[in-house]
């Protein structure tokens, strides 16, 4: 009936020029080089406290964020420094902004998500978010994340987080649901692709001077099930073009292993959101190969099936061969640059992190995709759960803004899935397992198994991944008890 | 938000001793008889007008029912005449009551709903009320009963119509759709047999004197998806027994084609109910062979997939070999009564028509399961919805009993399902074809399908039953017009 | 969004020859002896335990009550003893069915809330259920039925409890607020009187041979503001004879004093009744003197606005001059009956207490207006207040019937009051007195003082009834250490 | 349960350098050379069809605006021409922009909204908006702009819709009742008030350097009865601020006769603000004197009750006595300027008409108050309402920020508004004048009088305001039939 305001709301202002940013996962090799080189043409200035489990990693962040500054041969705008911290209390004390980006070892977790619910026929591109694969990561992750956000509670109340951790959607809500008046902020890079792609097609289709920037889109759903229904250039209206190119070639193209061999897991074809489009007018607004996850009728087929739409499946092989930060292909040429064999320059990552913060510290106003706790945005589900609209951002201020909602068949699928997320979360609480089979069964990948095919998945899988499922009472599941798979019987 | 309560109101009394029925459908072989001698042995008088395509079939109706009074050597305890009639308006003019039911040749119809279906890999049980056979069923029905809900606005606007039509959910939400006004029930007898399996425990395990009517229970959902969370027997509550008979052998048997192969395909060993209650705490009440059609997992491995639930597949010989009235084998021996060949007795049925027709005349106070449009009985599913509770049956008088809502995993499921019959009436409303296969995309049989492996099932039963999908605006879809299975193509 | 259903559950039978009833209020001289004979010429058995504040009242009715069935010169068809017990626990411990009615002593406490709002213009008819009155009683009510639901949770948790105590909405919404699971019925006479006054209108307009219970409504609202959409008597709908009467002489009467100075305060001459049908097209069903306390134009021009529409109303002193159960007017001949003075008859009240209880030992399935949480039955208003519908009552379970919604601008009148409820409540779980406060500002007699003279007569309201308050936490309220008409300021 | 998303959406970019406004209501003699100034000052070019049912103050106004840019001694940064048109279809067609300004005659409407109630004892401060006088103003005011919504849906359909006229929120909530696919936007001042009464306690309180630009608020209500929970400067929390002023004696103000004999109507003392935040813990948004309006219990004692917050009652001379613009005192120094008595300077207004304007053709992001139908922003008050939140203002796109609920007291209070103003909106469709009496009747001023006397003042408003009632059903009317104060009877 009604539901109380969540003001995502910090008691202070941030001082521009003294921002402390607590980063949590800072050994990243990819993603925290780039941080730092758009921080330092940012014209904001502060401290960087780096943790990671793999204390080198961050400390070799440290040293290359303070080499930008002090040694290297650019000139940046801003002025940071590093510092690799050896707990997460430190990192945390009265931080300004707390960035989450880990995950456990994938050598040990993903590469099950992926290859055992292949053994019993589901077939997801990618496992990260949603089906046996993303569920098992959510119950792997939301008992660690709800550790962080009472430590947030403790350390930093106020703090802004972004969370970048998938599933986006389990964990972001873990986080409310541990500290309800948190300032977290759940982010991804698929809605930015989307407005990406309907930039290139304003350019290809109406002659307009277009970058990602110029595209506004009405977008809503849980992330990376995400839908558009308004979509402008520079205030052009795109519908029209993309109601041309969905009966077009372009929009019904098929493809075969051959056709994918060579190319990126990461490669996106648009087919899948083209269909998906073309049967319920409105544009999907992730990467085909995440749609497929929750839109499941397309890993029906196996490797042929999803090969047909264009998209190529994760291989367990990919993720679990490099794991440590130091170990990641994920990575960039830092020690080359501190080396000096390679020349460095202050190129600009497409990330939007800097803008976000130049807003929330009075900068600018501004508008991106923001996973947030449902207070209305989204006017048909329910309150609470996580889900991603646009947001405006401005001084010390992330309010979404009301998208509507959806047709009523897109809004059956879509509600499917917050079903499984907020069964799953709520059976987290006390660590009940039976309770998070529910929610299991009721995933629209794991539908395809008979009740008790998918007692014996679940099973295999915490059988597989117990190490990391410490935080369930997994001595007192009946339906562990039940199944065959479930080694201790 | 709020909702106007929908008065199942009749203005006038109905007169105990002057009671008219219109009867379409009335020249059943089985449902007929049955209703002729309930009617005999009640305290209600009048006159009942059986109408059917088959007015042979409904003669001999009328000529066995009036020979029930007049001549058999039996001594009704009620005063009844029946009338077969050639036109529907003639049967419905100033009737008090109306029953409906009525269904296109199986041999036509029903048989491609059972074959066509499984050569995509669907293995409905029964293919009679959901998935892509129910679908059709809706889709071939929904018209003709939107013209049956027009002449009772016209010819009976205040009559009481117990539609006994499947699919019992999509045909009375096509009836109110059409004529919101209408005073329709929803009937079905599958929470009677769970009663009926209810007395039996409370017989064998509490040792009490119990007939179905002893037992009471909390029932809702929609019709053959309906779920239980209370029972009693004469007060005494049942839920512990239940509780241990799920734990015992009796709900933990599995079946195999031999153990079923002389079974009829009615047979119901309840171990699809014992599962989804062990699964999710609530228990389902409708034959084992309906709840795999909406509880899909169960479907997913074919033959034998079924039958180790103890489910046994409705084969499409079976509806289709016979169809007039005439021919049917659900029947009785009404030519044999008549010419003197067997013994006739008053023999009562269990069905409770007579029960509800004493309640609306002011004889009793009468609780029953009734499906009606939601106005809160149910509180979690959307208002409008045809749902599944019991109902207070009074003097003139329908009203659906509170019954609450659904532990979320369950509701998930059934929501899917209002989706699905929700997005198919309202594509009903205008023939649009294609907002109807939006619906049939998700129903939840479906999604195994690739969405283009789906558009061709859809297409191939339009081209297999086009005969009766005349009202649809079959040449405006565009989805028809890319099926490479649509012959028009 | 959803809600859980409230299982009104009780888990064992009720042995209808041996039931325990436990009566909180025992001492009554009006309702007690009622029920005694009621008991009496009833078809089941048991014992009654007596419990009252006065002891010696109790005491009385025991007597009585076993007289009636061992000396008295009558022939009850009942077998039931009687006893007065001094302790809670002992009338509780193993009750099946407990009856709360009990009151604090009126001159200390009604006398405030009839006299003190009077100073502040505020004319209530009753003062008794909503206004300033009835919230301060609730506010005295509520914290010692709090205390009586945990002793019920404690002693009798099945038990069924029927709750006459008023303000009926908040009190029986505080039972449930304290322990959910109870199995609590809220009762009131008000909508019988209704049906007995459509009887009546049967009777006249349509020469029908009438009783209240061949009235049949479909009533919903809050207690005391009650309202009917349908009406039929023996299933012939009434609405069009309600509609000529509206237009009549009849429900155009003027009142003055004269007219009302030799009726009792219960005079009901329905002005006001038809005013709110003639107004909004639905009926209320509630006597007018309390209808006018909810629909707070009528009580805005003091005595001479109130006798206009033929309500009287209850003086200060009326309630006042009898207080305890030994020297109340609401009595009857006990001590006559039991001294010989006058003759005793087995005359039968027209109570429906022996009808619910018939019912829920399994002798009947019995229809009539109870006051339950909501969980569907009223669909606009929200989950979990207390409202009132009819109710199945059948062995063992009560089941409220789903009625609806209503016209907005009466549902805008209803949820203000449920608003006022809501709050006071939520305010007493922790004694929060500012908080409600807020529930008494918005009350919708009291919006017409300004905010500061609300306080000062909330104050004075709490000054003169501290001794009943003490469960608040008068000593943390800004309101009253703002307010002059607090003595402790 | 769900709603449709509105998409507030035009087609087609803006031009900035070739903008084409309709001002409906152009001959206004302040407002108008405002814009003209604004407009002059900005990066914007273009057009400016001025309309008025007046025409010569459109032609002065036009006049006025021409000279600006051709003839004044001041250097304009960008380039505007004007016209007077005669038609309403000629200035709308093809407009981009639409601004409704319009009133009719207060000498013959205004007047009696203001005097005719306050003999019924309804002492409103304002009349304009609710209560008595703001019914009958938006009874008049409705059916003419359903007229203009329906010549905008010809004429200019993706235009943007500039709504200024009061009641804003039935009017705006009339746009769209009568065209849904309108891009109307309801624009008030007082949000900007408060903000820069914020800004002042920033100044004050914290010494920050503050102009109402520097505050954000998270604002929702109704328009006129909206509030704020969040508050901030520069990203600062005013909060604390807040709590203690409330507190100090700057919010313990009392006023006399005396005190505001010399003020302007438009004083405002903030003292009912403060009382309501005191109470209610969340501050409201609006000048005192519409406040009191809507939270009534401040307009119960009369002249000195109101007084007694520091709010002084508009006085029905002080509208009436100047009507036609030319002759109404809220004018500027126009002819003075152009007959060069007076030197002419570009100043600013502070409105924020040209701020939208610049973020809807690109040039900016901006966030302000708007009133716009309830998608979600609210997110407990119903769907479809139009209320206040924030917007988001970019590229050809206008969208609420997700604002959440209230507390329930608070909400109690604006729900009622919303009923009275949806059942008047709704009554308009037909001319229904009973079911407007309906929303009459429940309006929280008129709560005051018994039934009888509110259908009198009704019909008293009526009889005197007729000639602007014509579109209502007036002859088809009980309540007026049965008033004595209706002329006709």
């Amino acid at each position: 009936m009604s539901q109380q305001v969540h003001a995502v709301r910090s008691e202070n202002a941030i001082d521009p020029d003294d921002i402390t940013i607590a980063y949590i996962g800072g050994g990243s090799r990819q993603w925290a080089p780039n941080l730092i080189r758009d921080l330092a043409q940012s014209d904001l200035h502060g401290q960087v406290r780096l943790y990671d489990e793999y204390y080198e990693s961050a400390q070799l962040n440290a040293e290359f964020g303070n080499w930008v500054h002090d040694e290297a041969d650019v000139e940046p705008s801003a002025d940071w420094s590093y510092e690799a911290v050896e707990d997460l209390e430190t990192a945390l004390s009265g931080a300004d902004i707390v960035i989450l980006s880990t995950q456990y070892d994938p050598a040990e977790t993903f590469v099950h998500d992926l290859d055992i619910p292949k053994e019993y026929g589901i077939y997801g591109a990618v496992a990260a978010t949603i089906g046996p694969g993303g569920i098992f990561r959510a119950m792997r992750t939301v008992p660690l994340y709800r550790k962080f956000a009472a430590a947030i509670r403790e350390h930093c109340p106020d703090a802004w987080v972004f969370n970048y951790t998938n599933p986006v959607h389990f964990v972001t809500r873990a986080l409310y649901d541990e500290y309800p008046d948190i300032n977290a902020l759940g982010l991804c890079h698929e809605v930015l692709g989307t407005r990406h792609r309907l930039a290139r097609y304003a350019r290809e289709e109406l002659d307009m001077d277009a970058e990602r920037e110029d595209i506004s889109v009405n977008v809503k759903g849980i992330n990376h099930f995400t839908w558009i229904d308004e979509a402008r250039c520079k205030g052009v209206d795109l519908w029209p073009v993309l109601e041309d190119l969905v009966e077009s070639d372009h929009a019904h193209q098929e493809f075969s292993w051959e056709d994918l061999e060579d190319e990126s897991v990461f490669v996106d074809n648009w087919q899948v959101t083209w269909e998906l489009f073309r049967r319920f007018d409105v544009l999907p607004a992730a990467g085909d190969r995440h749609l497929v996850e929750y839109a499941t009728s397309f890993i029906q087929n196996g490797q042929e099936g999803l090969n047909r739409w264009g998209v190529k499946r994760t291989g367990s092989d990919y993720r679990s061969k490099h794991w440590t930060p130091a170990e990641s292909d994920q990575t960039t040429d830092v020690e080359a640059w501190l080396d000096g064999e390679k020349e460095f320059e202050l190129t600009e990552s497409h990330e939007v992190f800097v803008d976000i913060l130049r807003a929330l510290v009075g900068r600018d106003t501004y508008v991106t995709n923001i996973n947030l706790p449902n207070v209305g945005q989204v006017s048909d589900l329910q309150d609470g759960a996580v889900v991603e609209t646009n947001a405006v951002v401005r001084n010390n201020e992330v309010k979404p803004t009301a998208a509507g909602g959806f047709p009523r068949p897109v809004r059956s699928l879509i509600r499917g899935h917050v079903d499984t997320i907020e069964t799953v979360i709520e059976a987290s609480r006390d660590g009940d397992v039976d309770a998070a089979f529910q929610g299991f069964l009721i995933d629209q990948q794991i539908r395809t198994l008979q009740t008790e095919e998918a007692r014996e998945l679940f099973a295999e899988l915490v059988a597989a991944e117990e190490e990391y499922l410490q935080d369930w009472a997994l001595e007192d599941s009946d339906v562990l008890a039940e199944a065959d798979a479930y080694p201790a019987n």
